[in-house]
């Protein structure tokens, strides 16, 4: 059994949306990162980075979810969630997973975890001030890899990948970006939210 | 033949040793940022993100340091780079490098690449001043880790995860975290110099 340490609409819902994918055996354990639930003793021991999403397995606590996501998919190989015996395409899988991390999901949070980087008030409204210019030109990115190897990140196949994308994706209204300029983006989005997995664990992120 | 773009002291460090690690067959071309040479048409057209590292294969370019690193250990694997064949141990190394890509470079970038997230000059400084105390967070965790299972990042075995480690153990000084708090990261540190193929890389590096 795994159990899931989420909050709703974070980058978890991609290891989640995996882990469905998966058939997984699995618990989902919700926090309540405005009453702090991330920075209790007892999370804290679970996951001393005090972040979600954090993977209870037989081995250890896992954590990031570019690790996640390459851990559920090795960890379920008859789901074809990723192109396991392929390096190459195993590095485009990850290089997507890593842009995505380091790239994307730090420009959306520097609108509402801002106070990671600086105390100042003013500093903090600046860098809500770019969050959507940073956020779009990712998504120009992104549309540009869809439109040479879509409809799903990794081409033909659904991956991984695409669960983590479309939790990206669910930012962007927030992040004043409008989905519609990028129809990649937006015909993925429409994609995932057919898939019955996703559909099973949208109700844990609304 | 690989070839890698790279600029002295970026992250570009860690696939550059990694190669030289594996004794991988590439050639090393060097960027200097500070004249803007990532922006010029010829290198977009190898790297739309206009960043480095970026590695020219015969599959195309790869981009990303974690996808990078694990690219370089599954193509020679004969250089027992990574733990390949066990799929928790490379969860492990992935959450590693993950967490140097996605948390502590970007803690690491708001002191000199602050204009990504904000275009208020008092803002990009009001970053800077939180950069000591977020690397010496990162450093504590890492301390516990190499507690847990050094001497190496995944334990008595050195893998890639190691030149991405010391790639951003070398940033602490201009961060202001003084290494000596940290003497597992310190006898890593001092560990990787001794190390010929970072003797190889260092003088591309100063």
């Amino acid at each position: 059994m795994l159990t899931l340490y989420y909050a709703p609409t974070t980058c978890a819902v991609a290891t989640h949306i995996a882990l469905e994918e998966a058939g997984a055996p699995y618990e989902a354990r919700r926090l309540n990162l405005a009453k702090g639930e991330q920075r209790t003793p007892e999370y804290l021991a679970v996951n001393p980075k005090g972040r979600v999403p954090a993977l209870v397995t037989e081995h250890g606590v896992l954590t990031e979810t570019p690790a996640l996501l390459v851990y559920v998919a090795s960890r379920f190989p008859e789901a074809g969630l990723a192109p396991l015996g392929d390096y190459v395409a195993m590095a485009r899988l990850n290089e997507f997973n890593s842009y995505l991390a380091s790239t994307v999901h730090v420009a959306h949070a520097h609108r509402l975890r801002g106070s990671r980087w600086a105390d100042d008030p003013a500093a903090i409204e600046a860098m809500k001030a770019k969050v959507k210019t940073n956020m779009a030109d990712s998504c120009g990115l992104i549309e540009e890899r869809l439109a040479a190897s879509g409809p799903w990140v990794m081409g033909d196949r659904y991956s991984v990948a695409d669960g983590y994308l479309f939790t990206v994706s669910r930012w962007l209204d927030g992040d004043g970006v409008d989905i519609a300029a990028y129809p990649r983006v937006k015909s993925h989005h429409d994609a995932m939210l057919a898939r019955p997995a996703v559909q099973r664990v949208l109700p844990h992120h609304s």
